[in-house]
């Protein structure tokens, strides 16, 4: 089975969407492959949620994926950060990857995460796993405000209530470990049951 | 020299504003002036930013106060919590109060304030201090999205750049040693030159 | 049944630990139990943990205590700020009184709290329920170095791993909600599964 | 001039303090040279206090090293994280590295860091430069308790006072806008002026 820290973007290959101006930064799959088992990798991760007018959290959004061997999977919105670009642009743009461009996230005006997580590709005393890489992952709790239309290979969008998103069921569905993810985002906002 | 943790509401007195439900919790003026200096009283404190798509900081908003003597000074909305009152409902009255009811404040989701800012009526080592009473206060950055119309006795709100928001000049104005609070609000976002 | 805020200390009396010179702030026992529900009352806890040398959390302890009906009930180092305290005087004051003098607990360099946690007196949005009053609570990780020897009436302080700590059995006896403090204490150090 | 993010050590190159097991991850000095120009580098960065008894800070550690041009520069512990290395090892390693091994550095329960510092090697909107590379960089505030030896190229730690550490003065002579993340680490732990 390959748990992965979903990346299905070609990284770091220009794209419609990326402006091509990275120069010698630009990798190609192979050498982004190799690079994985040789450095650690910057990720920035978004539990995606709706507040209400007073900040209080409603819903929690997972998504879900298929694998490539059909299986469904659920997970966060994640994604690497290219080389010169900001973390925020990093997150906006994974952000617009996987909600569509209507979801109208409002970025956290501070950039430190509500927990940094170590993803490994060999089981290790973190909670987080990854068979592809070593990455290092901001992950951050971001509002959205718009309406969401999951793109790329995320099949669906799944609004859950905190004590839902953060129930063992739940979790032990989400990748490499993301169920310790989303607890700790939960519990950040003071919603974890 | 009277300085003071802005508080123009007679709090804890029903108003126009407030449901008029506290019952055995209702205390006089007399009465809360006393509590003042026989228990420490929790405030909550806003920074009003204002942001651009990816969440960095574009202006920091300050309010302009005249003293009872006639001088003019600097502060943050800030404002006691009620008996019953949770921190949010109480950060929104405040905001509404301060910025007027069309300021759309987007609340954070975390209950965790970037400090917790401890007024002293006597010189301390804290660099905060209220003539008035021992105070504990939350302080929170709090993006508005809306059109400010300052109310009470606020005469002025004014959108200053971080960068001025944390020069000397400013912040000795803020009263009480808020100019502590408005740089660590501006730390806290990584907008602190 | 009488779930409470543990405050075993005649709070705001003079004792033979404390020294005695509040003067006005003197609350007798009638006063505070009166203003318990009139103003909401500032709180510090403190979630015990033991690290290893890399500041991984290896235990967390969890005090034991007789209900005045002789339940067992688990709970955290917790209790008020008295007038002129500053939080980091009353988390050290707590600590010694819950753990003992040999504790040598590492307060943080940081106020600012890993959540703050709301209590009420009825029920309410809040996780967190104190039939005595309303409080606000700032509640820290705090590591322990030393030998502890819980005093008061605490009758044990059990080390439980963060599994056992953060397991649904153990935090269905924290009183007042707490579990769901306990859970947000070991989200915000990575330790929550 | 080379202002740049300082890593004395031969990153990534086996040497004598650590294990020599990281196979297909070595990478040689040019091949760093050539991944710093590709992908964003993880690092993690520690400000140095002495507390006392009760977490308040007492002294900032800042330390004096010579650039190649005989420059003296001040800076900050910070170093690369190794693939396969956590986060709390490489702070360990950099901190023992910096600051000798005596020094018994008291590292984070929580792996939140109190800013992430992003690195540019051009001029950006970030505060942070280095000429070498695009660094992503988690930056703590850690206690030490012991006695400091710097070793490498640093050619001294001075410990200021918090009001010296955050002087114009001092920040200017910070390497790579570092001045603004000792003014930032000194916020987060309401010390700052």
């Amino acid at each position: 089975m390959a748990v992965r820290t979903p990346d299905p973007d070609p990284d770091g290959r220009p794209s419609d969407d990326e402006p091509v101006e990275y120069g010698a930064a630009w990798l190609t799959d192979i050498e982004l492959e190799q690079l994985r088992h040789r450095i650690p990798i910057v990720y920035v991760e978004a539990v995606p949620v709706r507040l209400d007018g007073l900040g209080r959290v409603i819903d929690v959004g997972l998504l879900l994926r298929a694998t490539p061997m059909g299986e469904m999977r659920r997970t966060i919105v994640s994604g690497r950060v290219l080389y010169g670009e900001t973390l925020r642009d990093a997150l906006f743009r994974h952000l617009e990857k996987d909600l569509g461009p209507m979801a109208f996230p409002q970025l956290p005006a501070s950039p430190v995460p509500f927990t940094v997580a170590e993803y490994f590709p060999v089981p290790s005393e973190s909670p987080y796993f990854d068979a592809r890489q070593h990455a290092v992952s901001l992950a951050y709790v971001v509002p959205v405000t718009g309406t969401t239309e999951p793109r790329q290979d995320a099949l669906e969008l799944t609004w859950l209530t905190p004590a839902e998103a953060a129930s063992d069921a739940v979790c032990s569905e989400l990748e490499g470990g993301r169920g310790a993810l989303v607890r700790a985002a939960l519990a950040s906002i003071g919603a974890l049951p």
